[in-house]
């Protein structure tokens, strides 16, 4: 176990119902309001009319930021930054999933700062403070509503960067299963996978000695694979879309299931260079090119794989080679990824050969990746082509 | 799984050489300083001159309380009170175990408080305010360094109480597994039988759909196990040390592993009236009642003990009816406390039957306690009949 620091001051507000306090939260925190929030589902379900009549009912002056991108652009962004000078917006409220919040957070840091907001995620930059935000998530997913981080795309140079800071945490999530029991079936899958993934960047590590970590992850792996089924056949499955909720914010609620860990972020780094191209879904190109990651460095650490192949999916270790082992449980990653209907390859989504030495190129734009295994451009490219 | 809220502000400071950050952290948060230590152990591991080292070369003013006994008496906390007043203390370390840091922070809200103390632990006023702290923990057992909590004992009525406020979150925790080394062997016991008790009164819960809460349970159950005996072997273990250490803060950090579970800690209750009047550790004291409570309420959901049983402890399931697995695992439980070396019956301490209705009296002064099974008089002296 390495040293490690840790500090997470959101407040959670989890439960069905609880999207009735945003106007007595928000309030708290604000007098002038950034509403945030994507595509417009908000609107169909309701959830805009009951938003909007608590900020009211609350005395809270508020402005709109709505059309967030699945994979949330800088142009947008500085719309909303545009926005928060113009009126004196002192609290951002992000409604929606990983994409709205991580605008709302990108957002929050551009207002105060006397610059491009691009510059945070390219390293010209770190984030010195940031308006107040807080969040009411409609998606199990990216744990965004639980850590300091933010992923953005630059559309026009087809960049997707991440950028984090303690000033970024929200004040308060707000985590209402019922939320989410609108959600599209293929949104359900792809938050899924994403929570998985988040907890393979952090269990798949070279350190020792993190026995409780490692059960941690696995917690969360185990309780998402027993749920994602049930609430695809049942969207209003509250039961399932509460544990799926709380697996989600829990696998990325600023590392703290693996502190003390070093994490490895390789595969998110390879996808976001898919999607920057190809706008596809993040939890889509995750499913596609993880289990090829796993194949491509399983034999840093047999060991681990295997573990995880007996823990999490239970398979009998009776008569199998560590190696076996190991893969046996990626076979499974990749077979459950595609029974519950995450694409398998790049090509489902139509993405040729084309674009690979772009992408590989840029994935280690600042250096190899990954600590897992140092991953340079040609390994990043082998991984992408295996995806094919 | 119930609806919760959830807020941790405590900011952790974890690994080997984190305690020469004292003086650091401490000054970030006070001037004047109390600093607040039991019997002298910090003394003579050096702990004690590292610690005012730092104080004094980062300029702090500070007083000093020690003496604080493992049962921390309110006599002691006042002394602290009276110190902070007049010397306008504005900052609380902590140096120690859990009983220094529960009498920290009765001593941090009670300096604020225009009343006496004991009025937070008898129900008679809440906690509205409470000087700042930080600790610097040395024992790995109550997770009070994390939580809101605190227990302490007015030594004279014979009476242990427990108050809790969001105002007792420690602002930071050094937690150094280092400092552990030097734990006599029977504190070591009796820690890792606290957090194991910590995890019990969260995990035997009458809630239901709680699958990732159960496992984050399991999880430092089984971490614990591993790592008491290697800890006792090699008192200088640092992996097993540092396992027990972030176990220890884990399991009852606000209820984090167990949030939407009703909590029962009916045990803690029983216990308290045992040490509060024979003044025997807590550690000590659960590792004779614990196994006797679980015996006294498994049949209200064997299930979840036959689930214990096999998860936990790796009881395999063939054959076994669930009683028979339940009580199997109820079994491993007491023999695992004996093997460690805890005490297994009140009588090791010299405690007759003589005060068994006072303390019984005493645990439902204000009503029925526990969840999983609702307990009055007679079922806890009957618990601690067993006990004997």
């Amino acid at each position: 176990m390495n040293n490690f620091q840790f500090h997470n001051p959101t407040r959670i507000v989890f439960g069905e119902g609880s999207a009735d306090r945003i106007g007595e939260l928000a309030s708290s925190y604000g007098k002038t309001v950034l509403l945030v929030y994507g595509g417009g589902s908000i609107k169909s379900t309701g959830l805009y009319e009951r938003t909007i009549k608590q900020l009211k009912e609350s005395g809270i002056t508020f402005y709109e930021l709505p059309g967030i991108e699945p994979n949330p652009r800088l142009s947008t962004v500085n719309k909303g930054i545009d926005i928060c000078r113009e009126h004196g917006v002192d609290f951002i409220l992000a409604v929606g999933g990983g994409s709205v919040i991580d605008a709302s957070k990108a957002i929050a840091a551009g207002a105060l700062y006397d610059g491009d907001v691009w510059d945070f995620f390219v390293g010209k930059a770190s984030i010195q403070q940031a308006l107040p935000i807080g969040t009411v998530l409609t998606l199990a997913a990216t744990g965004s509503e639980m850590n300091g981080s933010t992923v953005i795309s630059h559309w026009e140079e087809k960049l997707k960067r991440g950028a984090g800071s303690a000033h970024l945490y929200p004040r308060f999530s707000i985590l209402d299963p019922s939320l989410t029991y609108s959600v599209p079936r293929n949104h359900t899958v792809y938050g899924s996978v994403d929570i998985m993934s988040h907890v393979f960047e952090q269990y798949f590590s070279l350190t020792t000695n993190t026995p409780l970590q490692e059960r941690f992850c696995e917690s969360i792996l185990q309780t998402v694979i027993e749920n994602v089924e049930p609430a695809l056949a049942n969207p209003n499955d509250a039961a399932a879309r509460a544990n799926l909720m709380w697996c989600g914010t829990m696998a990325l609620n600023g590392g703290q299931i693996s502190l003390g860990m070093q994490n490895d972020w390789a595969s998110h780094g390879i996808e976001h260079e898919v999607s920057a191209i190809y706008d596809i879904p993040h939890g889509a190109g995750l499913a596609i090119i993880f289990p090829n990651w796993m194949r491509y460095v399983y034999k840093q650490r047999p060991d681990r794989f295997a573990q995880y192949a007996t823990r999490v999916w239970g398979i009998d270790p009776a008569g199998k080679s560590e190696d076996e082992l190991a893969l046996a449980g990626i076979q499974a990653t990749r077979d459950f990824f595609t029974r519950i209907g995450a694409e398998s390859k790049l090509a489902d989504f139509g993405i040729g050969d084309d674009q690979l030495d772009r992408m590989a190129e840029e994935a280690v734009r600042y250096g190899a990746i990954g600590s897992f295994k140092r991953l340079e451009k040609d390994d990043v490219r082998e991984i992408l082509r295996m995806s094919l």
